[in-house]
């Protein structure tokens, strides 16, 4: 069948690009590729075109870009910054995987980072905020007033610290990815239910809550859906595992022209998680290097298999 | 439909009888009708006929047998330990419902419980084989030889205590049931699919993974499925959860004849799970009280629809 062109759209995420050191009790990486944009926009270029707003120091260099380039990732609103580093984190996982411990932060050039927009990147049809700081979320979903999607992700540490600029960027946003520790942080609500609904009462249409090892739920204001992680036999980092579901999952809907219907936004969390179960087998975004369409599609099929659950019976 | 009551086998379950005191932040009760059998009992009753083993105290009396009676569960191996207690359970549960506290822990009868089964509970064809010591398991284990279906639960403390013998008593049954933290301490692997094939190995043909308000998991030799739990507004009580949710799934195969195929598998995955959303609803086993089948049902096709994706489309 002959691709539907018409249907790719564009995307643009905003966050950070960035150096991981990361040890796990499986190995250890003392300098990679890194950041929830890197990590979104690899995700999402299976799916549709994607283009990155972060900034960068003298030490992101061709290697680097060439991965970017590989997989039509648009690179032009990439601010190098002249004479900074890039934005380095070091973390080590427990044994079970579950608990991440940062060792180093060194934000650098991302420290003062002030998005800058082209005209193209205003024009997405599909806004992906990433984890920053809420004002700066705000100041994007502002310039990008064309964008008939936009998604917002952030973390524990805006919600302690930027609380009320965090919950006016919520506002603004049709949808909000957010791991169910942070859903109940900030909604201070017992289950996830009360807390997805509080989410949606602040504006967003789409509460997407991510789970890590258990999968991630979906909740509108009539339905709910939940979708288990991809069970491994190996996982070998989950870094990433957030920011490259959130890529499938706005990729396809964006190559899909939105994100309105219920049973579009089952398929992009399927397909959001079918990419995530192929990041944290190896380190990084490492996988994405030699990942395939077929082999999401294929994931993608293996989750309606093991998820499938025939009518009531009648005994 | 005519009920096909050819179908209706017999279960037995063996575990502890108790009276609970639980505080949640929703409430409290200070004493109310508790213990691993009674739970399994209460949910199994909606599908099966259902035995119950264990001990009670002279403080067990009418008001209790009732309830029991009221769902025709069967009290005939309920054994009256004249001048005893029966077990007594005080716990407490944090904000979130997932962290629970054991305030006071007073074994009473149950501390010298012997099974003694009728002829009636070991010609069953179902059993169940709640947390009790595992040597008694394995005895129980032995007295029903004519179980088709032998399922086990365990808990953390005996895998710290009695290890090896817990070890052996599930090399004797075809399904295990255990909560993800419990097979990861019980074998030492850091993915759930690793401790899974870990403990078929042993024995079981089928391994059940609870996994609190994420829902629970199937795991077959070939075969994975999984499911959320059910989205509530409101929990007020998990206590019983995990044994409501296996006196459903048993109670279901129990009726259906067995676990042989993956698909009744599944289903009895979904009844179990929709048993156990009920249950947590309210305290204790007191939502059983006034549930009835056709609402199992109807939640069972929530499910359903809550758990359905379409395939690939074609772009």
């Amino acid at each position: 069948m002959e691709p539907m062109l018409s249907r790719l759209m564009s995307l643009v995420v905003v966050g950070s690009i960035a150096f991981d050191a990361v040890k796990t009790p499986f190995g250890e990486r003392e300098r990679m590729l890194g950041g929830s944009a890197v990590h979104f926009s690899l995700a999402a270029s299976f799916f549709t075109e994607v283009r990155v707003v972060g900034p960068v120091g003298d030490d992101f260099g061709d290697a680097e870009y060439a991965i970017l380039r590989r997989h039509g990732v648009g690179i032009d609103d990439i601010e190098h910054v002249q004479g900074g580093k890039t934005f380095f984190w070091a973390g080590e996982y427990e044994w079970n995987l579950n608990v991440r411990r940062t060792l180093d932060t060194q934000l650098n050039v991302f420290g003062d980072f002030q998005p800058k927009l082209s005209d193209a990147s205003r024009a997405a049809d599909t806004l992906f905020l990433a984890n920053i700081q809420p004002e700066l979320q705000r100041e994007v979903r502002e310039q990008c007033k064309a964008a008939r999607l936009a998604a917002l992700d952030s973390m524990n540490y805006w919600i302690e610290t930027e609380r009320d600029s965090l919950l006016r960027a919520i506002a603004d946003v049709d949808m909000l990815l957010m791991n169910d520790d942070e859903v109940r942080m900030l909604t201070e609500e017992p289950t996830l239910l009360r807390g997805a609904r509080q989410l949606m009462d602040l504006g967003p249409r789409v509460v997407v809550v991510k789970q890590g090892e258990y999968g991630a739920s979906l909740f509108t204001a009539d339905s709910f859906f939940s979708l288990p992680a991809y069970p491994l036999e190996t996982v070998l980092d989950p870094t990433g595992a957030g920011d490259s579901f959130a890529g499938g999952l706005l990729g396809y809907l964006d190559a899909e022209g939105g994100a309105d219907d219920e049973a579009a936004l089952r398929r992009a969390m399927t397909f959001g998680s079918a990419v995530a179960s192929f990041w944290v087998e190896e380190f990084g975004c490492e996988r994405a290097e030699r990942l395939t369409r077929a082999e999401i599609d294929a994931r993608y099929e293996a989750f309606r298999r093991m998820t499938s659950v025939e009518g009531v019976p009648t005994m």
